[in-house]
């Protein structure tokens, strides 16, 4: 069925950006209320009136103090494309009264986004809460069916890449960063965005392309956007040898074509029993597991030029990692360099240590310059408590696969994007609450970015439409929204304006094109750079301070007063 | 780009079977390494070795003792329509090493899921750690090629539709339970699985039809699987009205057609008037806000036959009850009855409870029977505590929108569900580990649930294949798989073998039909009624039994002692 409605669609909209990575992100694709709401704006001959409303969030997460925005790529491609098929008005009528009018109906058919005008924050930022991400005008009704599918594509996208920018900040630079959660994420689509996101928010790829490394990546996301894959090979395979006798064809050319090696696995066991018997390694195994041995001969003859072994199956020190060795020596014979191993189990600090000890001693017992710095990488069940637990203990890990923690947010499954009506009729509009962390700042804003002396932001602050930007130089008086005591003179020696126009509707502006997934993530780790550590520690963060202006300050609590019933105790 | 690809399958792939609904659900979803294993099976000429798999996980979620599966029709979906695309396999073949050999593709052009064997527990069941949830049959590289779609597809599922059932068990039979979970969910299928699930789980829909509630609910959801929706108007289209001045359009015509109200807003005046001197009520309020007045009027306006109103965007007993009363008394007065009101933050318990008191005053002060029932809705961050507080504290809420903390399962947002060989050309296998919780339990194997002279199910038990079926009233010894000591004489007054075909593949089974999504609703249902109470308890669950016989108790022990290699201490 989301063939047909996205088939329709392609064939009425005729704009040069393509629809949603989702074939099912449509315009039905929300709450039913946006439609009741829809048709009571209509029936009230209210739905043209031009609205502003911003879409922010509250508080940061993963107990941290910053957050980077994504997903926008998304909702410009949603509304590029926004138009209800025939079959979706059906669907619509019949989720409404039947007494709903049918001039609603053909209202919806012409309904596009044409007069809307979307500003935003660039995909990748470094962004606070209450500070809008986006602000969005509009005819009320349209900008109002908006809301679900916008609030949809931003909070899952912006959370997923704050987690995987955080999990970055503990491995730090040096090492790999590999998104192993297809299989855990909140279904296919999270599997697939994910991937996606959290390469943005600085997990690895190209970079890395001179180590071929495995990444059982999610093959969808690397048709989708060009993110690089690495593979490798499961439990099962292993398991599902029995012995290397079963190895039928045992031929392998060597790297240059010289000639050939008729019994690849008498290579291999011969080196085994080199290594068993050596006088540095001696001792630390006996008998090792024959089914493993099968199958990573097997795979080395598959893939002798990127040979990497799962090695836990059986026992990581008395059979893996021996048996490892034993094909990639094989494997050097023939003139091919190996890649390395992944540990999937155990204590990884311990293990990594261990089997760096194991290609330093082979490196040296045997004369191999390079075996010593063999590949290691380690997955399960990582975090950013376990990575900087492992970073604390000291380990020989040189990539991380991580997995259920990075996709599903573990730590916290939910940022709580909200989208709140600002003025409507150029009438600023507030929405109040017993919570004043849930109060929204009214008025259509500007809102910029200040820098101080050392280069870092010091202060986003919000003003007023038509107040003066900030200037540098000048000294500007930042205050908090609702807490009358805290504030601050700035003089910024920067300023940058955070809003940009990605959709200019009917106005004259120029639309910022959408840049490539690559851009945004150099943007993502740049803007990290620019940000005061103490912002960015893990263990109690400095707050980043978010502002107003003294104007809209003092409108603010105006504004509140005047909407806000006066209590009567009785 | 996935539109292309569901096409050129669709045009492929003669079955009755739809595709899965995501149109991304394709056979590259998937890991990489299941690609580099298929060419190296392939390679080895092993590819067509007949593989056993299940599919299982270890451990149930949000600290409880039980769990629902669900995600098995997806799963069939996928395998019905399972083909690869010419794009798709150049794509394939662009992300392996270049040394690959043609023939896998050729190979892998020619694949389908014709000679798979599934055998599964029934959608909707309710099940435990350790037994099969699946057991997947076939040449091993095939079946590998389905482990990530497949894990996938179950694990959120299955985490989802637990988690609404667990909702559903702390607010008890009679509450209506709506999922508001759309704009939180982790990406668009999120939200969209999300609302099949939870209802899956017994979240309420079309058996409450005669009461037509505020379901916020996913227009897209409601459109691929017939879950009723019902909407109501947010917090903006409070705050989009300045006052009752605006409305143009005051008239509303008697339910009946008699008369018409020519001016719909004085009357609600009227009323508002009336409410605020009457000796009952007066003094509770003074000036309502009159932004919310005038949207409450226009809404009912536009719904005057089911008029429900969101009562917290200024002061819920200050100004959001007197405004809806007054309207609602107003559309009583025109024959309509209204539905009820939504609360969104602040003290939900003692809100409602006051909301009742004020509903129950104005049917008593105006003799209006049935006033002081009007359907009370809660939503703000609702999950199992909240819910379960709220009843031990009292409130007077009829219906519960949950979102957050629901469709993400924001207490534990990943199931660890795996897929693990179990056989291979009737070997069996076993996957041991240091942690015993994570070694497999070998064998293609037979699974079945004993009940008790109560009814209730008592223990689930794995066979081998060839093992006879436990018998009604006759003793069999159940033990646990991995502790010696621990084991029960049974003897079962019920016996059902859990594990039924559906997909039969190449062999003469008879395939199981898929059931629609309400009979997998009911049969869930049916299921919890079924599960001894202290297995359900919020608090310290009994962990329900699972075993093995001792047949394959004995077995299993042999493989792992054959498998594991002998330490040596130093």
């Amino acid at each position: 069925m989301a063939e047909t409605i996205a088939n329709g669609r392609a064939d009425q909209c005729a704009n040069n950006i393509d629809g949603p990575t989702n074939p099912m992100v449509t315009p039905i694709l929300t709450d039913l209320y946006q439609f009741t709401m829809a048709y009571a704006y209509w029936k009230a001959g209210k739905h043209n009136e031009r609205a502003v409303f911003d879409l922010y969030f509250r508080r940061n997460p993963f107990g941290g103090e910053y957050t980077i925005f994504a997903g926008l790529e998304e909702c410009i491609k949603f509304i590029a494309n926004f138009k209800f098929t025939e079959d979706e008005i059906a669907f619509i009528r019949s989720s409404l009264p039947p007494s709903c009018e049918d001039g609603f109906f053909e209202y919806l058919r012409e309904l596009d986004c044409s007069d809307i005008e979307i500003y935003a924050v660039t995909e990748g930022s470094v962004v606070f809460p209450k500070v809008p991400l986006m602000r969005i005008e509009g005819p009320i009704a349209v900008v109002q069916l908006l809301e679900t599918p916008f609030v949809n594509l931003i909070n899952y996208a912006s959370l997923v890449t704050t987690n995987a920018a955080r999990h970055r900040f503990v491995a730090g630079r040096s090492k790999i960063l590999l998104e192993f959660g297809l299989r855990r994420a909140q279904g296919p689509d999270g599997g697939i965005s994910a991937s996606k996101y959290c390469y943005m928010g600085g997990f690895d790829a190209t970079r890395r392309i001179t180590v071929f490394l495995c990444f059982d990546s999610n093959v969808a996301a690397g048709k989708l956007f060009g993110i690089p894959l690495r593979g490798t090979h499961s439990h099962a395979f292993v398991s599902s040898f029995l012995s290397p006798d079963e190895i039928i064809e045992k031929s392998l050319q060597h790297r240059d074509g010289s000639s050939v090696c008729e019994d690849f696995v008498s290579l291999v066991q011969t080196w085994l029993n080199k290594l068993k018997w050596s006088h540095l390694l001696g001792g630390i195994f006996s008998e090792t597991n024959q089914s493993e041995l099968a199958a990573f001969t097997s795979y080395a003859l598959a893939f002798p030029g990127s040979f990497l072994a799962l090695v836990d199956t059986y026992d990581v020190m008395r059979s893996g990692i021996p048996n490892f060795c034993a094909v990639a020596l094989a494997l050097n014979d023939l003139g091919y360099k190996s890649v390395g191993i992944r540990l999937d189990s155990g204590d990884l600090a311990y293990q990594s240590c261990e089997a760096r000890k194991f290609f330093r001693a082979i490196e040296k017992e045997f004369g191999l310059p390079g075996f010593g710095k063999m590949n290691i990488t380690a997955s399960n069940d990582l975090n950013e408590e376990t990575l900087d637990a492992l970073n604390k203990q000291g380990h020989e890990v040189d990539a991380f696969g991580i997995g259920t923690h990075l996709v599903t947010c573990y730590a916290q499954a939910a940022l709580g994007v909200v989208f709140k009506l600002v003025e409507i009729n150029n009438q600023p509009r507030i929405k109040l609450s017993e919570d004043v962390s849930k109060v929204s700042i009214p008025c259509k804003k500007r809102c910029y970015r200040l820098y101080g002396k050392e280069g870092y932001a010091l202060v986003d602050i919000m003003t007023g439409e038509n107040e003066p930007q900030p200037k540098v130089g000048e000294r500007i008086l930042c205050r908090h929204p609702f807490s009358e005591s805290k504030r601050a003179y700035v003089v910024p020696q920067h300023v940058e304006e955070l809003l940009k126009c990605f959709w200019p509707g009917n106005s004259d502006k120029t639309r910022e094109d959408l840049p490539p997934l690559k851009e945004i993530r150099e943007r993502c780790i740049e803007q990290l750079d620019k940000m005061r550590p103490d912002h960015m520690r893990r263990l109690n963060p400095t707050p980043y301070k978010v502002s107003v202006s003294a104007k809209l300050y003092d409108f603010i609590h105006f504004l509140w007063l005047n909407e806000a019933p006066v209590g009567e105790l009785q």
